[in-house]
Protein backbone atom coordinates (compact mmCIF):
# COMPACT_ATOMS: atom_id res chain seq x y z
CA UNK A 1 0.00 0.00 0.00
CA UNK A 2 1.69 3.56 -0.59
CA UNK A 3 3.21 5.65 1.87
CA UNK A 4 0.16 8.51 0.98
CA UNK A 5 -3.40 8.35 -0.54
CA UNK A 6 -3.02 8.97 -3.93
CA UNK A 7 -6.21 9.11 -5.08
CA UNK A 8 -5.88 6.66 -8.02
CA UNK A 9 -5.21 3.30 -8.16
CA UNK A 10 -2.56 3.11 -10.80
CA UNK A 11 0.72 1.70 -10.89
CA UNK A 12 3.75 2.37 -10.60
CA UNK A 13 5.29 6.34 -11.32
CA UNK A 14 2.01 6.28 -13.31
CA UNK A 15 0.13 6.42 -9.71
CA UNK A 16 2.51 9.10 -8.39
CA UNK A 17 2.66 11.79 -11.63
CA UNK A 18 -1.17 11.50 -11.59
CA UNK A 19 -0.99 12.69 -7.53
CA UNK A 20 1.04 15.56 -8.30
CA UNK A 21 1.12 16.49 -12.44
CA UNK A 22 3.35 19.76 -11.64
CA UNK A 23 5.77 17.49 -10.84
CA UNK A 24 5.32 15.03 -12.98
CA UNK A 25 4.69 16.37 -16.47
CA UNK A 26 8.06 17.46 -16.28
CA UNK A 27 9.30 13.63 -14.98
CA UNK A 28 7.56 12.28 -18.37
CA UNK A 29 8.55 15.06 -21.08
CA UNK A 30 12.35 13.80 -19.44
CA UNK A 31 11.60 10.33 -19.57
CA UNK A 32 10.33 10.91 -23.21
CA UNK A 33 13.27 12.32 -24.58
CA UNK A 34 15.67 10.28 -22.95
CA UNK A 35 14.31 7.12 -23.64
CA UNK A 36 13.51 8.02 -27.87
CA UNK A 37 15.60 7.15 -30.73
CA UNK A 38 18.69 9.39 -30.12
CA UNK A 39 22.84 9.80 -31.64
CA UNK A 40 23.83 6.11 -31.67
CA UNK A 41 21.82 4.28 -28.49
CA UNK A 42 18.51 3.03 -29.97
CA UNK A 43 15.53 3.42 -28.22
CA UNK A 44 15.85 -0.03 -27.33
CA UNK A 45 19.13 0.52 -25.97
CA UNK A 46 17.75 3.07 -23.96
CA UNK A 47 15.24 1.01 -22.40
CA UNK A 48 18.20 -1.31 -21.66
CA UNK A 49 20.65 1.32 -19.53
CA UNK A 50 16.79 2.18 -18.07
CA UNK A 51 16.10 -1.68 -17.15
CA UNK A 52 19.72 -2.88 -16.00
CA UNK A 53 20.18 0.80 -13.77
CA UNK A 54 16.25 -0.15 -11.87
CA UNK A 55 17.63 -3.71 -11.40
CA UNK A 56 20.66 -2.95 -9.95
CA UNK A 57 18.82 -0.37 -7.71
CA UNK A 58 16.21 -3.48 -7.14
CA UNK A 59 12.97 -1.40 -7.65
CA UNK A 60 11.00 -4.13 -9.21
CA UNK A 61 8.33 -1.88 -10.93
CA UNK A 62 10.59 -0.12 -12.98
CA UNK A 63 13.17 -3.30 -13.45
CA UNK A 64 10.21 -5.59 -15.04
CA UNK A 65 7.85 -2.59 -17.05
CA UNK A 66 11.09 -1.26 -18.65
CA UNK A 67 12.28 -4.92 -19.34
CA UNK A 68 8.96 -5.64 -20.71
CA UNK A 69 9.48 -2.19 -22.94
CA UNK A 70 13.22 -3.58 -23.79
CA UNK A 71 11.97 -6.67 -24.93
CA UNK A 72 9.28 -5.34 -27.06
CA UNK A 73 11.72 -3.08 -28.88
CA UNK A 74 14.41 -5.24 -29.65
CA UNK A 75 12.08 -8.35 -31.18
CA UNK A 76 13.65 -11.05 -32.16
CA UNK A 77 16.72 -10.10 -29.93
CA UNK A 78 14.50 -9.94 -26.83
CA UNK A 79 16.70 -12.76 -24.52
CA UNK A 80 19.34 -10.71 -24.54
CA UNK A 81 17.72 -8.20 -22.01
CA UNK A 82 17.23 -10.84 -19.10
CA UNK A 83 21.26 -11.62 -20.11
CA UNK A 84 21.77 -7.96 -19.50
CA UNK A 85 19.84 -7.90 -15.80
CA UNK A 86 21.88 -11.20 -15.24
CA UNK A 87 25.04 -9.91 -15.65
CA UNK A 88 25.83 -6.14 -17.04
CA UNK A 89 27.06 -7.35 -20.53
CA UNK A 90 25.66 -9.19 -23.81
CA UNK A 91 27.84 -10.33 -26.81
CA UNK A 92 24.41 -9.60 -29.04
CA UNK A 93 25.49 -5.74 -28.14
CA UNK A 94 27.82 -3.95 -29.41
CA UNK A 95 31.52 -3.31 -27.64
CA UNK A 96 30.87 0.59 -27.83
CA UNK A 97 27.23 -0.44 -25.84
CA UNK A 98 28.76 -2.53 -23.15
CA UNK A 99 31.18 -0.01 -22.33
CA UNK A 100 28.13 2.87 -21.87
CA UNK A 101 26.13 -0.51 -19.49
CA UNK A 102 29.28 -0.19 -17.54
CA UNK A 103 29.39 3.51 -17.59
CA UNK A 104 25.39 3.21 -15.99
CA UNK A 105 26.60 0.72 -13.24
CA UNK A 106 29.20 3.30 -12.36
CA UNK A 107 26.81 6.00 -12.05
CA UNK A 108 24.18 4.00 -9.89
CA UNK A 109 27.25 3.81 -7.33
CA UNK A 110 28.23 7.21 -7.51
CA UNK A 111 29.07 9.95 -10.22
CA UNK A 112 32.28 9.82 -9.24
CA UNK A 113 32.92 6.21 -10.10
CA UNK A 114 32.92 7.07 -13.35
CA UNK A 115 36.97 7.22 -14.59
CA UNK A 116 38.30 8.99 -17.33
CA UNK A 117 39.43 5.49 -18.70
CA UNK A 118 36.14 4.19 -18.94
CA UNK A 119 34.36 7.45 -21.05
CA UNK A 120 37.56 7.18 -23.23
CA UNK A 121 37.30 3.21 -23.71
CA UNK A 122 33.77 4.33 -24.70
CA UNK A 123 35.21 7.04 -27.53
CA UNK A 124 37.28 4.51 -28.94
CA UNK A 125 34.46 2.12 -29.77
CA UNK A 126 31.99 4.98 -31.57
CA UNK A 127 30.62 6.90 -28.28
CA UNK A 128 30.90 10.62 -29.17
CA UNK A 129 29.52 13.35 -26.23
CA UNK A 130 25.99 12.40 -26.53
CA UNK A 131 25.97 8.99 -26.08
CA UNK A 132 28.28 9.92 -22.79
CA UNK A 133 25.90 12.34 -21.95
CA UNK A 134 22.76 10.33 -22.46
CA UNK A 135 23.95 7.10 -20.27
CA UNK A 136 24.70 9.25 -17.79
CA UNK A 137 21.58 11.12 -17.63
CA UNK A 138 19.37 8.09 -17.97
CA UNK A 139 21.45 5.94 -15.09
CA UNK A 140 21.57 9.29 -13.04
CA UNK A 141 17.30 9.75 -13.92
CA UNK A 142 16.37 6.08 -13.18
CA UNK A 143 18.24 6.47 -9.38
CA UNK A 144 15.52 9.17 -8.73
CA UNK A 145 13.12 7.27 -10.71
CA UNK A 146 13.50 3.87 -8.81
CA UNK A 147 13.78 6.04 -5.43
CA UNK A 148 10.62 8.00 -5.78
CA UNK A 149 8.80 4.77 -6.87
CA UNK A 150 10.07 2.94 -3.94
CA UNK A 151 9.98 5.88 -1.49
CA UNK A 152 6.15 6.47 -1.77
CA UNK A 153 5.86 2.31 -1.99
CA UNK A 154 3.58 2.76 -5.21
CA UNK A 155 1.56 0.20 -6.28
CA UNK A 156 3.86 -2.84 -7.85
CA UNK A 157 1.75 -5.78 -9.76
CA UNK A 158 3.49 -9.08 -8.10
CA UNK A 159 2.58 -11.61 -11.06
CA UNK A 160 4.97 -10.47 -14.15
CA UNK A 161 2.10 -10.92 -16.67
CA UNK A 162 1.02 -7.80 -15.34
CA UNK A 163 4.11 -5.72 -16.83
CA UNK A 164 4.30 -7.11 -21.00
CA UNK A 165 1.40 -4.69 -21.82
CA UNK A 166 2.73 -2.17 -19.93
CA UNK A 167 5.99 -2.17 -21.47
CA UNK A 168 4.21 -2.44 -24.99
CA UNK A 169 2.22 1.12 -24.14
CA UNK A 170 5.64 2.53 -23.33
CA UNK A 171 6.91 2.02 -26.29
CA UNK A 172 3.80 3.06 -29.07
CA UNK A 173 2.75 5.72 -26.59
CA UNK A 174 6.20 7.37 -26.21
CA UNK A 175 6.01 8.08 -22.50
CA UNK A 176 2.61 10.51 -22.73
CA UNK A 177 1.42 12.07 -19.95
CA UNK A 178 -1.77 9.48 -18.58
CA UNK A 179 -4.64 10.89 -18.17
CA UNK A 180 -6.93 10.15 -15.50
CA UNK A 181 -8.67 6.98 -16.60
CA UNK A 182 -7.68 4.68 -13.88
CA UNK A 183 -7.39 1.67 -16.39
CA UNK A 184 -4.38 0.46 -14.62
CA UNK A 185 -1.76 0.74 -17.57
CA UNK A 186 1.56 2.42 -17.57
CA UNK B 1 37.89 18.79 -16.66
CA UNK B 2 34.38 17.72 -17.53
CA UNK B 3 34.21 13.91 -19.51
CA UNK B 4 32.57 15.60 -22.63
CA UNK B 5 33.08 18.86 -24.53
CA UNK B 6 30.77 21.35 -22.84
CA UNK B 7 31.15 23.95 -25.60
CA UNK B 8 30.86 25.99 -22.47
CA UNK B 9 32.51 26.81 -19.42
CA UNK B 10 29.46 27.66 -17.07
CA UNK B 11 29.67 25.57 -13.69
CA UNK B 12 27.89 22.41 -12.22
CA UNK B 13 24.58 21.42 -13.88
CA UNK B 14 24.32 24.43 -15.59
CA UNK B 15 26.92 23.74 -18.49
CA UNK B 16 25.41 20.11 -18.55
CA UNK B 17 22.17 21.87 -19.00
CA UNK B 18 23.22 24.69 -21.53
CA UNK B 19 24.94 21.65 -23.65
CA UNK B 20 21.85 19.36 -23.51
CA UNK B 21 18.94 22.10 -23.27
CA UNK B 22 16.20 19.40 -24.98
CA UNK B 23 16.59 17.64 -20.95
CA UNK B 24 17.67 20.55 -19.20
CA UNK B 25 15.08 22.34 -19.57
CA UNK B 26 12.94 19.77 -18.06
CA UNK B 27 15.53 19.40 -15.45
CA UNK B 28 15.31 23.40 -14.34
CA UNK B 29 11.64 23.07 -14.45
CA UNK B 30 11.51 19.92 -12.11
CA UNK B 31 13.79 21.88 -9.25
CA UNK B 32 12.05 25.34 -10.22
CA UNK B 33 8.56 23.23 -7.94
CA UNK B 34 10.33 21.32 -5.89
CA UNK B 35 12.70 23.70 -4.54
CA UNK B 36 9.75 26.75 -4.69
CA UNK B 37 7.59 27.82 -1.99
CA UNK B 38 4.63 24.79 -0.83
CA UNK B 39 2.59 23.59 1.70
CA UNK B 40 4.25 23.19 4.60
CA UNK B 41 7.80 22.96 3.97
CA UNK B 42 9.08 26.29 2.92
CA UNK B 43 11.60 27.21 0.10
CA UNK B 44 14.40 27.23 2.29
CA UNK B 45 13.85 24.17 3.70
CA UNK B 46 13.35 22.48 0.36
CA UNK B 47 16.61 23.68 0.05
CA UNK B 48 17.71 21.91 3.13
CA UNK B 49 16.76 18.52 2.11
CA UNK B 50 18.37 19.23 -1.31
CA UNK B 51 21.49 20.22 0.75
CA UNK B 52 21.74 17.61 2.90
CA UNK B 53 20.79 14.74 0.59
CA UNK B 54 24.13 16.02 -1.79
CA UNK B 55 26.48 15.92 1.30
CA UNK B 56 25.36 12.38 1.90
CA UNK B 57 26.12 11.75 -1.54
CA UNK B 58 29.56 13.60 -1.83
CA UNK B 59 28.74 15.85 -4.31
CA UNK B 60 30.46 19.16 -3.56
CA UNK B 61 29.32 21.58 -6.42
CA UNK B 62 25.52 21.02 -5.51
CA UNK B 63 26.56 20.78 -1.40
CA UNK B 64 28.44 24.11 -1.32
CA UNK B 65 25.15 25.72 -4.27
CA UNK B 66 22.23 24.63 -2.08
CA UNK B 67 23.88 25.55 1.25
CA UNK B 68 24.56 29.04 0.04
CA UNK B 69 21.00 29.06 -1.42
CA UNK B 70 19.80 27.88 2.04
CA UNK B 71 22.10 30.47 3.97
CA UNK B 72 20.45 32.93 1.91
CA UNK B 73 17.17 31.67 2.43
CA UNK B 74 17.33 31.02 5.91
CA UNK B 75 18.80 34.69 6.36
CA UNK B 76 19.67 35.21 10.18
CA UNK B 77 19.05 31.08 11.12
CA UNK B 78 21.72 30.05 8.38
CA UNK B 79 23.85 28.60 11.49
CA UNK B 80 21.38 25.38 10.96
CA UNK B 81 22.51 25.23 7.49
CA UNK B 82 26.13 23.69 8.67
CA UNK B 83 24.27 22.09 12.04
CA UNK B 84 22.41 19.79 8.87
CA UNK B 85 25.41 18.92 6.95
CA UNK B 86 27.12 17.83 9.82
CA UNK B 87 24.26 15.74 11.62
CA UNK B 88 21.06 15.58 10.05
CA UNK B 89 19.24 17.44 12.12
CA UNK B 90 18.93 21.07 14.22
CA UNK B 91 16.81 21.98 17.20
CA UNK B 92 16.07 25.54 14.63
CA UNK B 93 13.82 22.78 12.83
CA UNK B 94 10.23 22.16 13.84
CA UNK B 95 10.14 18.08 14.88
CA UNK B 96 8.58 17.33 11.57
CA UNK B 97 11.38 19.13 9.69
CA UNK B 98 13.62 16.70 11.18
CA UNK B 99 11.83 13.96 10.78
CA UNK B 100 11.14 15.05 6.95
CA UNK B 101 15.26 15.15 6.96
CA UNK B 102 15.23 11.72 8.37
CA UNK B 103 12.61 10.45 5.75
CA UNK B 104 15.41 11.89 2.62
CA UNK B 105 18.25 10.14 4.41
CA UNK B 106 16.83 7.16 3.73
CA UNK B 107 16.21 7.84 0.39
CA UNK B 108 19.21 8.73 -0.16
CA UNK B 109 20.05 5.23 0.69
CA UNK B 110 16.88 3.10 -1.32
CA UNK B 111 13.71 4.38 -1.76
CA UNK B 112 13.05 1.01 0.03
CA UNK B 113 14.71 2.10 2.97
CA UNK B 114 11.68 4.37 3.49
CA UNK B 115 9.30 2.63 6.54
CA UNK B 116 5.74 2.71 7.56
CA UNK B 117 6.47 3.48 10.79
CA UNK B 118 8.66 6.89 9.33
CA UNK B 119 6.52 8.68 7.57
CA UNK B 120 3.66 8.05 10.56
CA UNK B 121 5.78 9.67 12.19
CA UNK B 122 6.34 12.50 10.09
CA UNK B 123 2.08 12.90 9.39
CA UNK B 124 1.79 12.83 13.22
CA UNK B 125 4.21 15.74 13.71
CA UNK B 126 2.11 17.30 10.80
CA UNK B 127 2.99 16.19 7.85
CA UNK B 128 0.02 15.92 5.13
CA UNK B 129 0.89 13.72 1.80
CA UNK B 130 1.70 16.72 -0.03
CA UNK B 131 4.96 17.11 2.58
CA UNK B 132 5.66 13.22 2.17
CA UNK B 133 5.30 13.30 -1.25
CA UNK B 134 8.17 16.54 -1.94
CA UNK B 135 10.11 14.97 0.21
CA UNK B 136 10.46 11.82 -1.52
CA UNK B 137 10.67 13.61 -4.61
CA UNK B 138 13.36 16.03 -3.69
CA UNK B 139 15.48 13.70 -1.86
CA UNK B 140 15.20 11.58 -5.13
CA UNK B 141 16.15 13.75 -7.76
CA UNK B 142 18.94 14.85 -5.92
CA UNK B 143 20.12 11.41 -6.22
CA UNK B 144 19.87 12.01 -9.84
CA UNK B 145 21.46 15.94 -10.31
CA UNK B 146 24.38 14.64 -7.84
CA UNK B 147 25.32 11.57 -10.11
CA UNK B 148 24.32 13.85 -13.53
CA UNK B 149 27.16 16.23 -12.16
CA UNK B 150 29.37 14.03 -10.43
CA UNK B 151 29.15 11.42 -13.54
CA UNK B 152 30.24 13.90 -16.13
CA UNK B 153 32.54 15.81 -13.86
CA UNK B 154 30.94 18.78 -14.35
CA UNK B 155 33.18 22.40 -13.50
CA UNK B 156 32.88 22.43 -10.12
CA UNK B 157 34.96 25.90 -8.25
CA UNK B 158 37.59 24.59 -5.59
CA UNK B 159 37.09 28.22 -3.23
CA UNK B 160 34.06 28.16 -1.32
CA UNK B 161 33.77 31.86 -2.13
CA UNK B 162 32.48 31.07 -5.35
CA UNK B 163 29.08 29.66 -4.32
CA UNK B 164 27.71 32.62 -2.24
CA UNK B 165 26.55 34.43 -5.48
CA UNK B 166 25.36 30.81 -6.63
CA UNK B 167 23.10 30.65 -3.78
CA UNK B 168 21.83 33.89 -4.21
CA UNK B 169 20.84 33.75 -7.26
CA UNK B 170 19.47 30.65 -7.41
CA UNK B 171 16.89 32.01 -4.59
CA UNK B 172 16.27 34.96 -6.37
CA UNK B 173 15.79 33.97 -9.57
CA UNK B 174 14.28 30.65 -8.90
CA UNK B 175 15.97 28.13 -11.40
CA UNK B 176 15.20 30.45 -14.49
CA UNK B 177 16.45 28.17 -17.45
CA UNK B 178 20.14 29.97 -18.22
CA UNK B 179 20.67 31.53 -21.04
CA UNK B 180 23.65 30.94 -22.97
CA UNK B 181 25.95 33.54 -21.20
CA UNK B 182 29.35 32.27 -20.35
CA UNK B 183 29.28 34.32 -17.03
CA UNK B 184 30.12 31.42 -14.30
CA UNK B 185 26.94 31.93 -12.00
CA UNK B 186 24.62 28.92 -11.68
Amino acid sequence: MPHIHLKNELPGIRGLVSYRPETGRHLYALARILLGEGGKISGAERELIATYVSSLNGCKFCTQSHASAARYAFGEKSALVDEVILKGTSEQLSPMMNVLLKIASKVQQSGKEVTVELVQKAKELGATDLEIHDTVLIAAAFCMFNRYVDGLAAITPDELEAYAPMGERMITLNYQFPNNKTDGTH
